[in-house]
Formats: C-alpha cells, structure tokens, sequence
C-alpha cells in the first residue's frame, strides 16, 4: 500500500537497451526489473508468488563469486569488485529483501531475476559511493558490462538454483528428517518388548513388537536421506561459465574454476564445476533427480503418518494401540475429540510434494534446445516441497512422534483375542489342519485355544507350548 | 512361433513409395505395416504394447463409412466402396484380429496402423475378387487412392480413436458402473436402520447409519458417471474430413457430413463433425477431459474401497463391523485368514488409472502446430483405464459389494461404548460444560453416562432422554 | 516482527475446552487459533502457506448465512445473528485479513480456521459491543455454541471451499479465458487470409491460413471453458446442515434450505443443498472435477504457448513466421534479444497447474470414513491453480496474444519453398507419382514444379492449374 | 479357445482349506490358482493384464532358493528338494509360461501368484514323480507346507518383485541406454566441428557446435544412468525371511542368510538381507525410487528426442539441420513426406512412463501398517516401464540416433544470417552499445556487420576480428 503510494508520488528514471522507465524514486532497482513488475502480475495472491528469497540469496553468492573471479582474471577493476562483494553482503543479510519484487511467473529463463540482482547491485553500489539515483548522474558499476561480466542469466540462474536447492536441502531438511528418523528409532527403542498383533490386508495377523512396527517407519526415512543424498552429487555441479549458450562465450579462461571454487568455499558445500554445461543450461535433471527423492520420502511419510493415525485411531471403537498427544481441541461440535493432527498437516504436505513431482517432470521435460525456460517454477517447486517437508518432520517429530505412548491394556486385549496365532501350528499339524481351527474359532466366535482343543488336533499342552506371542518375533 | 518359421520359408514382395519389403507369404499386411512391424519392436513383452483391437474395430468403421460417403459423393467406384464394405465387416466380425501385429509406439500419427487397416483391407479385396497377393497381378483396390481417399492418418485416427473411447466408456464402463452403483444403493438400503458410530479422522465421532455411509459410495459413483456423460459431449466431435491439416485438402465438398452420419448410424452414438478439425488433430483435450472423468472415478472408487476394507478390518482387533465374503484363502502361510482382495484389486487398478491421467497430460500438451503426435500412446492409455475401471467395478460389485454383511453385535458393541454422543449434550449444557465431560470418561475409562452423572451437569434421566443414537441421525 | 515484539510485550489470557493460552492482546482471534499458530509453523516461507484469503473470505459468507438461518429458526437471538453478521461484513471487507494467521497446513478439516473465525467473531463482536477483551469479562458471543451452532467444521469447512472455489473460477478465471479466448479469435480474423505453409510432426505438410491455426487456439480454449462450467454443477451442491457425519445432528430442521439460500443470494451463484452430505464431507470429488477443467487447460495453454513460441522462433534461423510484443531486453548477454516471455510465464503456470491435478487425486482419494481430512491442501491448490491460470491468461493476452503480428515475406517465402503442394496432385496422377515427384525434388534441391515437369508426369500448365495453396484450405 | 474347450470337457478336482475346486485336466496349477482365475478377470483385453514372465521367472529363482536354504537346514528333505529345484528350472527355461494365467490384478500381496507358483511346483513334482493329478492320490509336495515353507507371500512376493526389477533393469534397460548414450557420445564425435547457431528460448542466440549439442544430450543419459544405478543399492536389500510380518515367524534361524547366498549367486547380482524386513513387506520405496530413475530418464529423453525433432524439422520451411533416416513413408496422403517416427515411438513412451510414476507414487503411499497391497501392480508397472524404454533406446539409437547426418549448408546460413553473433562485440562496446547494433540489423533486415558498420560503433575491420563464430565456443 505505502510503496504504491510512493510510485505515484516520487519517481525516477531508469533506462535499459530497450529506454528509460519511470520506477519508484526510493526503490534500488532498475528498468528491466520494472518492466517485469509490471508485465507479469501473476499469482501474488495465493500460494507460489515472488521468487523466493532462497534463490535471491543463493544469486547473491553466486554474484559475488563471479566477481571476484572476474577481478583476479584482471577483466573486472577490484574497487567494483569490492563494491559488488559488499552490496552481496548485505543482500545475504537479509537488508534489501524487499527489493525483489519479482513474480516467479516471468521470463523462464529467470533473466528478470538476474536483472533485478544486477540492478539492485549496480544501483546500491552507487548509493554507498555517496552517488544518487535521481540526478542521472554517472553510476560506479554497469549492471551487464559489471555486474553481469562473464555471465549470462542462462548459466547464473541455473548456478543459484543449485546452490538454493543444495544449501536448503542440505541445511534444513537433512536436518529436520534425521530428527524425525531419530526420533522414530527412540520410539522403537522405547516400544521394544510391546508384543502386539500384526495386520496384514488391515487383517488380524501375526504379533510382532511395536517396537519393530516404528523400526520400519525409522528405516523408510533413512532410506528417503539416502535417496536424496544420493542427488547431491549432481546438484553439486554448477554450469556458472557457460554464459549464454554453454560454450562460456565472453568468459576469461579460469572463470568457472574460480567462481566455482569461491562458492564452494563461502557455502561449505562441495560444488564443482558442471561435467557438461550445455546439458546444465538446456536442462535440469540434477533438480528433477533431487525432487524425485522429496516424492520418496512424501511417500515414506505418508505410509507412516498413516499407519501413526491407524494405530492411534479409536480411542474405542477402532484399533487404538497408541495416544497421541492432545495438543488442541479436535472438533469444533464434538466435545472432548482429539485427532491426529500433526499426522493429516504431514499426510497433506506429502500430497502437496507428490503433485508437486508431476510437475517438476512436466517442466523438465520440456527444454528445447540450448535451454530449459521453466527454471523459476522448478527452483520454486523445490524449494516449496523441501521447505513443506522439513517443517512438516519438524512438526511431526516435536509436536507427535516425541508424544506417542502405547496403551498396553488395549494392546494386550488384542493380541489375546487374535486367531492368527495359529500360524504357529503349522510346523506342528501343517498349514491345513492349522486352517481349520482357525476356521472353527472364527465361526463360532470361540478362542483359538479353545478351537484347537475342540478340534482334537492338538491338546491343550501342546497348544500353551507352541502358540506364545513372545516366540513369534523372530531373531 | 509359427508365424516367425513362416516367414522364413514363403515370402512375397509388397511395394510403397519406398520400394519393395518381402512380407510373410500368407499375411493380409502390406509394405508398409511391415517396415513398422521391424522398425518398432517396443514393448511387445509386457503392459501396453500391441496396438488395441478396440481401436482397430473402430476404424474399420471409419474405413467403411469413409468409403459410402465417397462412393455417394461420385469419387469412388460403387464395386470399390462394396469390396471395402466387405473387409470392413470382416474385420469388425474379428476375422482378422491377428492382420494387426504393430505395436502403440510407432509414428505417434497412428498412420502406420491406418496404413495397416488400408493395406489388409486392398489385400482382402483382391482375395475376394480371386486373386493372387502373390503374384504381383493388378490389385483392385489402392491402399492411399482408394481405401484411404479423401482421408489422411490424421483426421482418420483420431476420428477412429473417439470412436473407440465412445464406443468402450458407453458400451463397457457406463453399465459396469451403473451396476456397481446400484449395489452399493442396494446396500444402503439393507443397512438403513443399522445405526453405528460415526469416524471423523479416522475418531470415534457421531452416530450415523450404515446405509448413510453406503449412500455416500453410491453417490460418489453416479458423480463420476455424471462427469463421464458430461466429456460424451465433445468425445462425440470426429474430426474426420480435416485430412492432412484440418483444412480437408483432397476431400470432397460434403464428405464429413456424410461420413459422420454413417459412423453415428453404425454405431447408434450420436457423432457429429467436429467444431474445428484444427484443434481436432493437434490436439486431443477430448480424451484428456474423458481420462479425467476416469481420474475422477479412481479416486472416488479407491475411497470406496478403502473404507470397505476399513470397515470389515480385524476380524477381531479393528474395525469389523462388516464382513466380506471369503472368496479365496487369504494367506500362504496364516491359515484360515481372510482379506479384502476385491478392494485390493479395484484400488490397485485406482492407482494405475491416476498414473494414467498425468500420463495424458504429458501427452495431450506435447502436440506442436498442425498436428499431435501422441495419438496412439493416448488412445491405448485411455481403453487400458477404461477396461480396467469397467472390469474392476464388475468383480468389486459381483464378488465383495453384493455379498456384504453387517457383523450387528460388534456395531452395537462400538455404538454403546463410543464418548461422542457427548455431542448431543452441546444444545442442552454446552460445547464446554460437555467437552468435560467426555474427557472425565475417557481419562477414568468410565462410560459416558457415568462421566456426565459424576460430573453434577446432567441426571441420569436427562442423559436418556438426550443421548439416543437413532435420534442423531439427521432427517 | 512488530507483531512478534508486540507478542511479549502485551498479552491476555483466552481459554477454550484445554484450558488457557497467552495470546498477543491486540489480535482478535482466541485460544484455539493460538494453538494452532504455535503448532503448526509450516511452509510461511515459500509456496503456499497462509490459508488463502479467499477461503476466510468465502467462510464469512458461510457464517453470516447460518447465523440468519439459525435466527430464522429461532435457534439464535436476533441481537446475536446482527453481531454475527455485522463482523462477517467486516471480514468480508478486507478488514480483519491480518486476523487469520493459520497454515494451510493444519489438521485436515480445517477446524483450526473455522475455529479462527469463530474466534474473531466472537472477539470482535465482543468490542463492537463496548467490551474488552482483556478483562476477562462476559462476551456476547461464544465461539463454539453462537457463531458455530448448527454447524461443525466437517460441513462448514467444504462449504466454504465451494463457496470460495465457484468464486474464483466464475469470477476471475472465466472472465480471463473469455477474454483470451476473444483475443485469439480476433487474431484469427486478422489472419484469415494469410496462406502459410501447415507443419504435422513438425516437418512441412500441406498449407493453411494463420487464422485457422489461431481458430484451432480459441477452440481449445472454448473446450476448456465448457469443461469447467459443466464442473459447475457438482461445485454448487453445499454440504452444510451435515454438521459432523453428514446426518445434520444439532442443526435444526430446515437449516441447510435456509443456509444455502441465503449463500446463494449474497453470492449470486446458483448453490442448492448437496444431494449427498455423507460424500460432500468424506470426499471432494467436486473438486477434484473442477481441477481436473483447469488441467484441461493448462493442457490446452501449454499446447497454444508452445506453438505461439515455435511460430515466432528465430528470428532469422527458425520458423519466425510471426511477431510478438518486445516488452523487454530478452537476455543479460545478448544484446538486441527479444525472447516469447510471456509464452513462457504461461507453460511454467501451466507445467504446475498439471503438477497440482496430480496432488489433487492423492488428496482427493485419500478421505476415510466420514471424512476427507485434506480439505485445507485441496482448496488450496485449486485457488493457487486458478489464480495462476487467470492471471497468466490476462497476462498473456493483453502482453503477447493481441500484439501479434503476422511476417508475411518469410510466410510466402516459405509457401513457395514447401515440397507438400506435392498433395494437390494425388487426385490427378495417384499418390505413388506423386511421391516420386517430391522425392525428386528433395533429393536435388529443385523446385516441385521442376521436379514434376522433369518427371514427366505433369505439365506446366497442369501443375500451375492444380497447385494453388489459396485452393487447398478447404471449404 | 481350445483350452475352454477343454475345460468343459476334461476337469479334476483340486482342493484347498476352502473345499474343492474343478480345474482344467491337463493344467498345473491347483484350487487357489482356479479360484483367483475366475474372481478375478480384469484387464485381459488391453494394456496390462497378466502377471508378467519376468515376475514368475523372478519368483522361481525365489523358490529354488528357499528350498535350498530349508534343506541345507534341515527343514525339507532333500527329496523334496530336488524336485522343487527341477521345477523351477524347467519354469527358468519358459516350459510352464502357459501355467501362469493369473492377472495383476488380484489380491495385492500377490499371494495368488505365490499360490500359483507353489501349486505348480507341487502339481508338476507329482508329475516327474510319475504321479497322476487326476486319481487324487499322495501327491509328493504339499504347495504350503513343502513349496512355500519359511515362506510367506508377504517376503517372497516382494523379493521377486526385487529380482525381476533388478535383473530388467540391469539386464536389458542398462545396456540399452549405454549403447544409447555412446551413439549419441559418437555422434558428438562427428559433429565436433560443425559450427552452428544456438537458440535459446527458441531464439537465435550465440554458436556452438552441433557435436556440443550431442554431448549434452549424452550426458543427460549418462546422469539417468547413474541415478538408476543409485537405486541398485535399495533393490538389492531381499526381504526374504520375514514371512508374514517381518519378524520371520516359522522361518529358521539362518534362513534368510542362506536364500539370499543362493539367490545371488543363481542371478550374479549383489543381493542382500534386506536391513529392515518391517519396511520391507510395509513398502517399497526401493521400487518408487527405482522408477523415479526411469522417470528421469524419461524425463531426459523427451527432451533428446525432442531437439532431435526440432533439429530435423523441416526440411525446407523450420530449422532443418540435420537430416534423420527415412524408414518408411510418412504420410498417408502428403507424398514423399519422412517424419521423425523414432523419436514419436520414443516421446509417447516417455509421456508413459511419466505417468506411470505417479502411479507408483500413489502405490507405494498406500501400504497400510505391516503391508503394501499394492505390489503386482507396482511390479507391474516398473517391468512396464523398464522395457518400454530399452525397447524405445535400442529402437531410436538403431533407426534414428546412428543414421543421423548434418545439412552442412543450411547450418552455415542460418550462422550467417544469425544477429546473435553481436554479443561478441560486449567486451569492446559494452551491452548498450551491441544492443543497439542488433536492433538496427533487425529492423532493417541488414546483416550484423552492415549494422554495426553503419552504426558508426565499428569499424569493418574490427568487425571481421572480433566476431568470429569459431571463436565463440568455449575453451
């Protein structure tokens, strides 16, 4: 509201190769920014709108890497570099967030975004030289001959891709999912000597602990982190050096390796330089390959989230082997409910990430020749579904798995009641006879011991000494 | 096998524009399906890989229909158009079934398989007419001058391709669904006094009947079918006489209305010319708002099954308020089980047909300028749905739906033993006053009818008169 | 970050059926909302996070509707249902949008918002009254058995996303798409009488006017609108008066004739009573119908933009058969670049509108029992989905469609240039001859009308007579 | 045909713990097998319909492994042994394909196939033993007490599944895309110095080399590749030795050990004991990330078969630059037309696999506490998958890739008439200064060295020095 109050009443010219534009007078960006601002107005009410400021952070350390390679291949004066490496600075800070204005729904290429970083940073760069945007006088930094020298949108924005996906990836679900996992395998430990039934087909099965019931959930979330570790070597690789078309046109020989080796150090992440950059510009594969292990563990955990709420579920009139905590009031017309919350935000998150991986494929797929134009909606997507996931285990993990306990009166009224124990006769009077008093308990709504004894087949010693649930937990 | 031998042993020589291929001896096929038949060994093992015969079938009707629109506009000879009548039937009548050996992944035209149907037909028509495929004679019919006049593979197959989805979704699925929605209505009305606690996130909540639950399955079917009719609408516009482009070059003044009127005839659907053959064969968003109806009914079914097995889980230690009936042993190893496989089955097929859908998007968005070039792909995927959803819906309404029973002394069980009828205390003492209630009686493990006398709100006689299940079941 | 310091500086005390919980004092919203806001800290950074607007707006109908209703059935007291709706008005207003803070991501049947706005109504009441909400004293309104009689979250909730769905779509989406698809059949007139050369499987084919291409995009578009409107009917059924199962319990009869009426007249949109409560609660197949029409146009948008993008490629080296709107420099690198932005701003909303049909099955499919509980992630992709398909569809209308301009010396260039006039002979000398006239002139890089009088099967005259592109664009 | 027949006329019994079945005279299999064939017919027309080969040959391999391990631990006598073993290999070398009549579509642990198995092997022991089926006398196996001892279809069926993933995909997938990817490698060879413009956005941008356009397209392979043998690791965990629920009941001690030896050694692939069996039976995230390579594979090669379209389209009127073999005739009606078939067959499979990701996804979610019931179709599918695209990389590289061959000419006058080549003026005049050179080139419809002359910005001389189209492809 203040800043389009703004617009109207101060302004400022900017000028680019197409002429000049009227843009706000206290705003750091430039022409080409605003041109994007104003011809592209999509999706800023709802769900994914501005470029996220994941990607225009990660820009800025790749900005500021390219110019201090720039600067020691001697095409770039240190006094602009140490400009630029200062607005980067800040901008890594977090002190002009809201100079990014931009949708992510603009060019597909991300070039708007390269410009607004270029504009901010020419344009700031002034500022700190004591100069104004308003007189038109001479600016210290030219936003492509400087800010964008030995670079193109092309292999810049593909670079701050990577570096936003790794550096989210890495720093904030990794993290939050081997809490999860951790905290999965305590409920294991915890749950170790809970011999409880099993279900198969949501059918009476054998017992097994639920101790190992939560060992399965803790394994399936490791296996998701393999996955997605796995896809960090791929996103480790930077095109940066490519320039326009992958061949690194109007970049110093050194470049890359320079940039590369810069990022790497100011991330901590191990980045190297792209094995092939004309596939790095024209596709993403290493972004599909990293969202495909985000789909995995949206399946991993909407298998778990799932079985927490079937175990959970009752308290009376359904399985109800576990409490979970009750961290709010349930319903807004039952008195006294309490649901599994935590589980339905991650089940609906894991929905969320699976359409999400459709489309990932769907832009993907869809590069034509020397380039993929669906960068921002891909880094976007990423980002959305690593984001949803890692705050969701987050969730999850303090606000649920930490809470859950077993109601063992339950669990054992179960297991006492359950005819799948009699798997255990097999061995003994094989798998036909076995069905039969199996059979017999059903139908006449007696236990399976005393089946087994009506029966004739086995008597009541027998049946004591070889059905006890303790034994059927295997090694 | 034997074919394999045959072609070793008596080959003959067909030609097309290419030049001459030595095809089997005693095939109808001609030069060209046999380079695709080498050209394009894809898929021939396992899931989708020879092109449907429901698609075959369909463009015979095409082929023929094709024919007596040309015949009666003067541009095909009446002996001409009689011979390809005739083959036309023949296959139709399934003689032919194995003259169509190319696989779906071949030019995404479709045109190797009209050629096919062009050639056998050319072929045919010489053995009719007494002559020898083998000895290199004159030919009565010319597979593009005759049996494909005023046609091209583009407004041919897809005309081809609506006839066979129309044909297969109002011939097949419509009745299959329309069956199984009426038992599960049927049911409904056998459970409408069979009061049961209600589960709202997987919670014990409000009474309702087990007849109100199957009403809402009945429901979700005829939603979907509703959905199905309404795509009917534009499945029904066959682009045929749009020949190469959509402009209808080499066609005759009148030819699409003639032709049209056939197929709807021999078909008794009711086809019309295509609003715009432009958009016609460049684009089949027909079939793709077909497929989502297909989509629509996976979800609904897979719901539907999913709370059957719900439903009739345990027997003992979940749910089990229904019971399925046992169709097979249910375990290899745990005797006397049994599980819900007709649920299992029709939400596995739920599953398939969702895949599906994303698979039609990816194809129905890829075509470029003139033409898509997804056709066969989209054709296979939307009868492989369709058969699936129609066969499934058969086996779940025939072998589980019709056969299920109500297991009353555990509903009652569940029923008397619920907290939320606590909710009908809301209009007498309060959302409040009732939550506390219901949390006294889950905390002490006591009835709610206990709860709310311990608790001084609510008399005995009060609780009653307020809390009967049958009076919570809406008007 | 006011609002956080503000949150340890002032607070006041709000209590629901858990007990008490601090909340900042300046807000209107009370315990439960709190409690969600601190539990549920998911996604707020990228992507979708905050219950969309038009959700809590669409709601406030909903409450203000059963307010009256509830009055007019005697159930509450007309001084409450004025207060009631004096604040829904407000809401509805833009003025408390700062009060609803929750995530999408919450307990799946939106009971947490239903409960935020129960809260703010009731807060907010409480002030218009002269009270405070500081002091602990008595409050007009209660949250749970004022603004919410009658109703549960399990019937309000869908209510509102139909309300707020049908909104959206009839009101911003369909406007945008007739407005497109106007546009593209304006262009259609303007280049009715371009001749240009046709392109199936992207290789020269016979010819076609530029207005018929265009004719083809407005059809596809149109296709996409009359699937939509037909999802229309299914949106309009409201499930309100089920209350918690679907059976109505604690509403009084008649409440949901009244409810829904009065909904349909502040809206304007045709709303009836949903012919099934128990699946308008435990299924959202209604939405999954509706999203499946914008599917069906991302479909279609993809397919127009990427052939709006092919006809304009080149410049010099591609296609370049027409012009679009140079709004910005298209590259960083590359001087003079005009790049097809805003074709590209569209198939990125269109690859993520496909991605979110995908997370709508999952979601769709995934109720159990009485309820669907990913009710919050549902509405919240179809907003997403069609707010980025009305703006993009605005976008690129007024920015890319209605600028375009035909390139009439490369059309005719490469009419003249074209082999596939070849067609125009198949009538006259057979298919066969005709072929080999093409081939001749492909393989020696000559003119067709060279290559066929050299054959010898075509005169000069003849060929001049029958190859006319003006005469093969059909009738 | 001939076998209905037969089952009219000839039949024996066979029975199960549910009674007896009739059952064609001269088949294998047994009751169970009998009665899922007759419950169960769904998908036998099109599309996937019965269980694949390559499962039942996994699930022998399985078998003969299992009764090793019992035997070599005293559990089976080596009779019993042996003749298991033959069984299986006479079912290894195809002798019993015809026994296997089951659909995927069956109950969802695959216990009917695993019957299936255990029955035949059974029935065809009695067989060699010199036995009659027909008499109902000793048969020497029973199917579960002897075939499927230590067994369950809960760990047996999902270690086929395991097998057969991993020998399709290692075996025919791998070496299907390396030769793919080394065709594409070698023609990157070919084309090393073929000097070409590149379109960015589809737009005329800077050179490169055709040769570094290949050698994109084989690293994107190459990425696929290794994201496929990523998944090798998961795939080798066999949860052999679980039975039921993954506590291994009724399986001895050592089991698991034993099979897995002999399962590996059989197949010369790296299995190993599965680390968690829980996970193992629950879910199959090993399989959703297997496929998720093929997605990616897909995903890559939509785009490769893509550029290949765009780069042959053509010949005359779009890019045009490469030529592709012409294996058959392209058009039905426009004669002489070649059309890119290959990459059609290879782009319709990747649309396919596509969607059958998102199929797995909703699978592999949908495993309710200790089982997936999803796993003939997901089996199903991946197999599916798998040999669609070794079938679609072996067709493209032999048809398409290998035969490939540059339009030298129309490649050096698009370079020519290319204005991209300005950005190598950026270094000597700045961005602002090209920019303006370019647009004057274009809208005067002069070549970029008569604008840059003209502009006044250049001289010829330098001009001819600094824009060098060899220069510009990177070191």
């Amino acid at each position: 509201m203040a800043m389009r109050k703004a617009v109207r009443e101060t302004m400022r010219k900017e000028r680019d190769s197409l002429g000049t534009v009227q843009v706000p007078a206290d705003c750091l960006w430039g022409a080409q920014t605003e041109r994007s601002r104003r011809n592209f107005r999509i999706g800023l009410d709802t769900g994914i709108g501005r470029m996220p400021l994941a990607l225009i952070h990660a820009y800025a350390i790749e900005k500021s890497a390219a110019a201090r390679a720039n600067c020691a291949l001697g095409v770039l004066a240190p006094e602009k570099c140490a400009l630029i490496e200062r607005v980067c600075d800040e901008i890594l800070a977090g002190e002009h967030d809201d100079q990014f204005p931009l949708a992510v729904w603009q060019t597909g290429s991300g070039t708007q975004t390269n410009m607004n970083l270029n504009e901010v940073i020419a344009n700031r760069a002034c500022q700190l030289e004591g100069g104004s945007l308003v007189d038109g006088g001479e600016r210290p930094l030219h936003p492509n001959d400087d800010v964008n020298r030995s670079q193109s949108s092309n292999d810049s924005f593909p670079t701050a891709m990577h570096i936003a996906a790794y550096r989210m990836l890495s720093g904030r679900l990794v993290p939050a999912l081997e809490n999860l996992s951790h905290a999965l395998a305590a409920r294991a430990e915890v749950f170790a000597d809970t011999v409880k039934i099993g279900r198969t087909h949501m059918m009476d099965a054998t017992p097994l602990t639920l101790g190992q019931e939560f060992s399965g959930y803790a394994r399936q979330v490791q296996m998701g982190l393999e996955a997605l570790r796995n896809s960090f070597t791929h996103l480790a690789e930077l095109p940066i050096g490519g320039t326009a078309v992958g061949t690194g046109i109007n970049a110093p020989a050194g470049f890359a390796a320079r940039a590369v080796e810069y990022i790497a150090a100011d991330t901590g992440l191990p980045f190297v330089e792209a094995q092939n950059r004309f596939a790095g510009l024209a596709a993403h594969d290493a972004l599909v390959e990293a969202h495909a292990a985000l789909k995995q563990l949206a399946v991993a955990l909407m298998k778990v989230a799932g079985d927490i709420r079937l175990l959970a579920s009752g308290p009376r009139c359904s399985i109800g082997e576990i409490r979970l905590p009750a961290n709010e009031p349930g319903s807004s017309i039952m008195p006294g409910k309490v649901n599994p919350t935590q589980c339905e935000a991650m089940t609906m998150v894991c929905a969320r990430v699976i359409g999400n991986d459709a489309g990932m494929a769907v832009a993907g797929m869809s590069g034509q020749l020397e380039l993929n134009v669906f960068k921002p909606m891909m880094i976007a997507t990423l980002l959305e579904s690593a984001e949803l996931l890692a705050d969701a285990a987050g969730s999850f993990e303090q606000h649920c798995v930490s809470g859950i306990e077993a109601d063992s009166e339950r669990i054992r009224a179960h297991l006492d009641n359950s005819l799948m124990l009699v798997t255990a006769l097999n061995p003994h009077i094989g798998y036909d006879r076995a069905a039969h008093i199996a059979k017999l308990a059903h139908e006449q709504g007696i236990t399976l011991r005393e089946a087994a004894v009506a029966s004739g087949e086995v008597s009541a010693e027998d049946f004591d000494r070889w059905v006890q649930p303790q034994d059927m937990l295997g090694r």
